[in-house]
């Protein structure tokens, strides 16, 4: 096994805080199994040093990215020298890299595609019909927003949005709308009547005690439900829909599908996400 | 054994280049073997960035301290907030950490001590006898300034600089009388007759087709002979030395013995140099 050297290159979590990032564990794993010199390593920093951070970090000859954590992701749109289209929609990056020149520091938001590809794998039986499909993504974070922009670039007819801060949803739909005229994005209702697929990107379910974050009344068994916490691997919206012959897609999905699009940033393109489901860590 | 996880103390090595470096297998190994949740990591860092990055890296809350590697030893002196005497006199810091109030970064230079520990241990049966003892120690650059500065302040009665740039011996000379008046410390030839200790500072030795670093002509068997080069175990000197009936001391000692130092300053007082030189790296 390669341990750590001179040589090895490093990739950092940057969180505050930062005691409960998963990305050294799950990645040093497969850098580990695979005999690649890099690790993951974190660092805990404030608010107000984190633009500094960035920009010192990144310019350093072995270090190949960041994974932002909390509270960092909106901070990055303006840390970063150029940010993708997902990134800002969502206005927030959970990924930063170097370009090929080697310098130019670009931020990405990429849980929006990783759950995206999470859907594709539920769906691996029966193919999501993304022309003829309405989606009510609940809750417009920066994780609802990548997702709700994720779904729209996929081309699904039509996406809602509901969130308990009406601005901040409306703010986002119209958003999405310019950016993706062929999706309807549209302000929903926290119920689940009509939809073919339900995310629910609250941190509602967290706790065992808090309650649903829509109504379920209505639920069609032949709609996909999905939660975006990694808390709580069944939370009750899961086992609800799970009881009523829904499809669910649990959180560690996103994640999952995500690591191989942050080995592909960081220069290792073409790895399977089953490389990570397959390594136990998560 | 613990990974490396969101709770992870760093501590990291800053080179230019970086990839000879060897604190990340020694002390992993160690934190390893022992249980720890700490890493070294090894960051290659242009001089031109390198303050910046000290005082970005160092207020980073998991960031327990540097070894500073090539070239930034001279750097460090002004970089950080406070230097101890024998970092000022050499000019050079080679460990920074934080203060007991966790913000005030301070510069040290242990490879001085280190040598010294390592003398105590090479005279183990037959102590050293600083009071009486003349010293010689080739070359005036970091290594050689630490470790003159380190007899100096163990009190031994003469410690002699040679170097061909004769200014930067002179130099030497005059701050290291100035700090250690007990002790005469004087100009010296690139001659082995009349010292009890002679240390090789000068990178002679790292090839095997360097000269000797002095005449060896009248090396007394009762003399203590030492390389500090790290890249060739028996040097052309310390053969010689070996043969002339001489105790030895080898460049890795000073390494092994200073690696406690390292760890007292970061946080972990009071572990045996064996506990390093048992773990096989180096």
């Amino acid at each position: 096994m390669i341990e750590i050297s001179g040589t090895t290159r490093i990739f950092f979590v940057i969180g505050w805080p930062v005691e409960q990032v998963k990305a050294p564990a799950l990645f040093n794993a497969y850098f580990k199994k695979h005999d690649l010199d890099a690790r993951v390593v974190p660092l805990k920093i404030e608010p107000a040093a984190y633009t500094n951070a960035i920009r010192t970090l990144m310019a350093i000859e072995n270090v190949g990215g960041i994974f932002v954590s909390i509270p960092h992701k909106p901070m990055s749109v303006t840390a970063v020298d150029e940010v993708t289209l997902r990134a800002r929609l969502a206005g927030a990056c959970n990924a930063i890299y170097k370009a090929a020149d080697g310098k130019t520091i670009i931020g990405d938001l990429i849980d929006g595609e990783g759950f995206v590809r999470g859907l594709d794998r539920t769906c691996a039986e029966t193919p999501f019909n993304w022309k003829q499909s309405n989606a009510l993504v609940v809750g417009s974070g920066g994780v609802g927003c990548a997702i709700a922009a994720s779904l729209a670039s996929r081309g699904i007819a039509n996406v809602s949005i509901y969130d308990t801060r009406t601005e901040q949803a409306q703010a986002l739909q119209a958003r999405l709308q310019e950016a993706f005229p062929a999706t309807k994005v549209s302000i929903g209702k926290p119920s689940a009547e009509g939809y073919d697929l339900i995310v629910n990107s609250t941190p509602l379910g967290m706790h065992p005690d808090d309650p649903l974050p829509l109504d379920l009344t209505g639920l069609s068994p032949s709609c996909i439900v999905s939660d975006c916490g990694m808390k709580i691997e069944m939370t009750k919206l899961l086992t609800a829909a799970q009881e009523n012959g829904c499809r669910i897609q649990k959180g560690r999905e996103m994640m999952i599908e995500q690591s191989p699009l942050y080995l592909e940033l960081f220069g290792w393109p073409g790895v399977s996400s089953d490389a990570f489901r397959n390594l136990g860590v998560l």
